[in-house]
């Protein structure tokens, strides 16, 4: 995706084997109910290694999300004014989904041990905030100088990661069973449709060479009912217009 | 606000000692530094006094959430299907903005305090997470059977509380000056107008009685370039409609 991102290295294979004992032990006896010590007697390794690895027992559970943070801010660094923004940050968010998407059973299985733990849950949720943070600093900083840039910057991240978690819950709840990849895309799409400005997106506008946007452009009228609800206006100029 | 909240029971004198003796040493000390027994040593009362009003020492830092979420979750459940569901989540937000608001001193030193104890940030997003679930699961329900009923609900409850922290954090972060109700005002109305659906919103389109909406209602023609960006269109459609 970035093109900052280098090849990943390959993950070290003590790390995995700490990561495929403890989710075998919170899934057996439970998360509480398991020690560091009970982890690292059946990965076969000593205790300074898992913490040379993890900070504590709820980082095991996620894993990866800190190398997903660092690729989705360095996507977002590698961005530049020819990205329309509120499309920008939807496919840094895409970037998560393809973490969960890439292991579907162990997502499932996180997913079920975070709904039991609380420690996890919060844990889940200052995750969860600081993707929101990166997405909304980048916004902030495309949208500095405009009127009430800050506000539409933490309203529309918060809109993105809502409707990527939307998406990605639902198919964690099914087990992991349908195409996750499809079901963000139409969320996110809704997000998209609401914020994403296409006069950011000359691209989007432009038509075959030489006949792009111009005095002599095509002519669209529009005949509403004054008691019309606006978002039905809205629809219907979005068909008319050929417009996502 | 909600016709189902009962006049408050006067506050025990005994929550307010430890909340202001808490505070003081939490203020001076650090909130790590202090225990337990320094606050009810301070405050005067027992140990035992101290846990049968909080949990533990992090709720302390934030005494009446609870109250505020229960309150919100009554003004929600005394919602008609008269109240068009955008306007009613926002409205159930400034429930916690009167809590800040209350005690403009009070709200400046937590907030200082949340910033610098990652215990407490972690305590502050649960908190948030549970507001913004009870408007979600209000908005399920009101937009329940209707295509991407969930997806529009969790979003719109994210854009409403994004906002309402918005102008809540840069309140806090002045210290406490300025108008706090009117900031949260304007922030919220952009998440009005960006979902509310006039058509839940009949009050709103009707105009002296007997010119009410109807097959006879005025009509509007709208002309429009082709090229035109799609913002630029709906902007205009709202200054000839007169909606906000």
């Amino acid at each position: 995706m970035s093109s900052s991102s280098a090849v990943p290295a390959a993950k070290p294979p003590i790390r995995d084997a700490l990561v495929a004992a403890a989710f075998r032990l919170f899934l057996e006896r439970g998360f509480e109910q398991t020690t560091v010590d009970d982890i690292v007697a059946l990965a076969g390794v000593g205790r300074r290694s898992f913490f040379r690895y993890f900070p504590s027992k709820e980082d095991v559970v996620f894993p990866d999300h800190e190398g997903c943070l660092a690729d989705m801010t360095a996507f977002l660094a590698a961005s530049g004014p020819e990205h329309e923004p509120v499309r920008r940050v939807c496919d840094a968010a895409r970037l998560v989904l393809r973490l969960y998407a890439e292991n579907p059973a162990f997502s499932v299985q996180r997913y079920r041990l975070t709904r039991q733990v609380p420690g996890l849950r919060a844990y889940e949720l200052s995750v969860v905030w600081r993707y929101e943070r990166a997405l909304a600093e980048y916004l902030r900083g495309r949208f500095a100088g405009r009127p009430d840039g800050t506000l539409r910057a933490d309203v529309i991240a918060a809109a993105v990661v809502a409707a990527h978690n939307n998406a990605l819950r639902s198919w964690l709840r099914s087990d992991g069973v349908g195409d996750a990849g499809a079901a963000v895309d139409h969320a996110l799409a809704y997000v998209q449709m609401t914020y994403a400005r296409p006069a950011d997106a000359p691209a989007l506008w432009s038509g075959p060479a030489g006949a792009g946007p111009g005095p002599g452009g095509d002519v669209v009228v529009l005949v509403s009912r004054r008691d019309a609800p606006l978002w039905r206006v809205v629809q219907e100029l979005e068909t008319v217009l050929d417009r996502p």
